[in-house]
């Protein structure tokens, strides 16, 4: 069998976690079986390498900034083969130019482009532990480049893909997906199973288990992905196209407190009014996300969408520039609301999902502002205050279906 | 005008170094010069990373200590390019596999082969700082190998010779080449020019200012290297093929004090006795330097040589392994001994200049143990406790003639 491990910094973070997770490697290295294990650079060392780069210059350029980020990695990946060597096994760390690991030319945000798998299958055949920078590639110039935030997982989703292995363990500090935050909901329950389409709704709705990019990668390619936890032995949750058992109707319940809600109120009842508001928007890359129309008086509508909070001023100053073209009477902001979703490969084939979810949130007595609905999610717009109770109270609600 | 300037690890140890050799490097930009550097580790960035790596493993392989190591070069090239684009200058770095460094594949003591100047010369052309990380190279596996002691002036000539650069500077915490060790005479002297041959003679004799290597490949490619301190802006020394102005007399006093004295006494006269004795130390990689053959009693002649002192717990092991073989009636050793010697090019065309050596240490009551010549050296093996004023002795004997 050929495994594909990723650990992130904090597990390598010093000599006994090395070791620990040299100790995992071998538990499969033992069996028989083929590893490549995708590593982060250790603890704070990317931190570190930031500061002393900005001590020198303030603003660095994303090239030179990608070239001292990786020496990251390539530390990471060199101590843990001398940790492997060291308990007597045969290892060999392999940065992005030897794997080749391919990229677009953007420095700070490349995207993978494809891998040679040349180097990795050789060094298997050789019967190496093989340790992979994760987070970095190169691009047509020779140039380093680095993937961006979750880039590691990607490295390791990327490998596993290109190299056809028979599954992707991505180690973090917690031991899988949850059918909510364990840390709100003290009765969340891991989950066994979870399809890509279901983690893919998780993940952008705040559950931070993954980072999107990855598993966009694994669905796209079908490589099964297994999250579990580097400090325990638990097995995990996998990620893969289809779940074996019966379609679950609810996985999980997210929580997202990053967002606000904009109001466009008596805008004229004339086409081509809402498209102009939303492409002003999106040609300043303001991410909207749900969005309600509704009819007001004198001939004239109302607009209703949410932002991310972190882009509400920005949102204010675009929409004050450019009032006489969205021609609204005012324009109402909210930033004291939170989404809360669940999401379910089931869901779609039963319509009573809805009613529950609101039943649960009314019983709890919470205010709806928006509702939002996809094939697998539904999206409620709520008080903030209320987020934590409407996560108990949904999760509750849906206690015997998970 | 195209100048390569390699700076060592001390000149770039911290944000007030960095920038004072980013000045340095702009002096030359600013007047339409072509520049590039080569730079060494940080301070102790190596020094800690072979710690962290003793800490994982005693004994970590070569091959992943070159992994660990080169990322302190990397560093090093990365922020001095920060600080060069933060004066408003355009500098790039590059890493020995983005220049194409190709080097022979022995990990942590690898040979260079061949530099591809295509991207230095690329960059040069964009009218780029060009930044060089000393000291590594890539291998025909496209692994990373290191170049051993020296290695950055070895990287910095390297590429001299390569891009057919104008000259070659190394920088370093002296101001350049000395008639002697200025901490020991008083009255030493900078040399304005020397040869390569000079120089040759007096690295091998303890004069830590450039390494052999680099020197070597400097005389083979025809590199005018000029050594110069980074803190101050005196002119330095030029080691070239032919100095312009008459060749020097004596270019130099140095002594060496990692030397010791064996002695093998009434070895029989027969053929093959002396061969017999040598082969077997350089069979185990034992340095013979100065050897003195005299007739003894009785049909037997004795043999003394020097070895270096480092070398002597091996060499007294190996003599007494073999002592049938040598058939000495015994061997004595003296590791209280030092030699010094005076380096010249004008030398072999001036039969005086042995003469004033020797009176100069007779004058001084110095005694000579052995006497060895070369076209260019004239070498004296002395007690250690003489060391110093003999150097003193020699170099006023011939103050008129340097």
């Amino acid at each position: 069998m050929l495994i594909v491990k990723k650990f992130g910094g904090s597990s390598v973070a010093n000599k006994e976690r090395v070791y620990n997770v040299a100790e995992r490697i071998l538990e499969d290295y033992k069996k028989g079986n083929d590893v490549v294990v995708v590593l982060s650079a250790q603890g704070d060392t990317t931190d570190e390498l930031i500061a002393k780069a900005k001590e020198i210059n303030p603003n660095p350029s994303r090239r030179e900034m990608d070239m001292i980020l990786t020496t990251g990695e390539q530390q990471s990946v060199a101590l843990m083969s001398m940790a492997l060597q060291n308990l007597g096994y045969p290892a060999i760390s392999l940065n992005a130019y030897q794997v080749k690991m391919h990229t677009t030319s953007v420095y700070s945000n490349a995207r993978l482009k494809r891998i040679d798998a040349e180097r990795i299958n050789l060094e298997l055949e050789r019967k190496n532990i093989v340790l992979v920078t994760g987070f970095q590639g190169i691009n047509k110039y020779d140039d380093i480049t680095t993937l961006g935030r979750g880039g590691s997982d990607t490295t390791a989703v990327a490998i596993a893909a290109e190299l056809n292995a028979d599954k992707c363990e991505i180690y973090t500090d917690v031991d899988g997906v949850y059918t909510a935050d364990p840390r709100v909901v003290k009765d969340a329950v891991k989950l066994n199973e979870i399809t890509y389409d279901e983690m893919l709704e998780l993940a952008s709705l705040g559950a931070k288990v993954l980072h999107n990019r990855s598993v966009e990668l694994a669905k796209k390619y079908g490589v099964d992905l297994v999250v579990r936890s580097s400090l325990t032995k638990a097995e995990g949750t996998i990620v893969r196209e289809e779940c074996k058992m019966e379609k679950m109707l609810v996985s999980g319940v997210a929580a997202d407190k990053n967002v606000a809600r904009v109001a466009a109120i008596g805008i004229k009842d004339e086409p081509g009014k809402a498209f102009g508001l939303f492409s002003i928007l999106a040609k300043h890359n303001i991410n909207v996300d749900i969005i309600l129309q509704s009819i007001g008086r004198n001939n004239t509508k109302d607009i209703s969408f949410t932002v991310p909070r972190d882009a509400l001023e920005d949102t204010k100053k675009i929409l004050q520039d450019n009032l006489s073209r969205i021609s609204a009477e005012r324009i109402e902001y909210d930033d004291s609301v939170s989404k809360v979703s669940i999401v379910g490969a089931g869901m779609a084939s039963n319509p009573g999902v809805a009613a529950v979810m609101f039943e649960s949130l009314y019983d709890a007595d919470i205010n709806i502002k928006m509702i939002s609905t996809s094939e697998i999610k539904i999206s409620v717009l709520i008080n903030e205050k209320d987020t934590d109770s409407a996560v108990n109270a949904i999760h509750e609600g849906f206690k015997d279906r998970f």
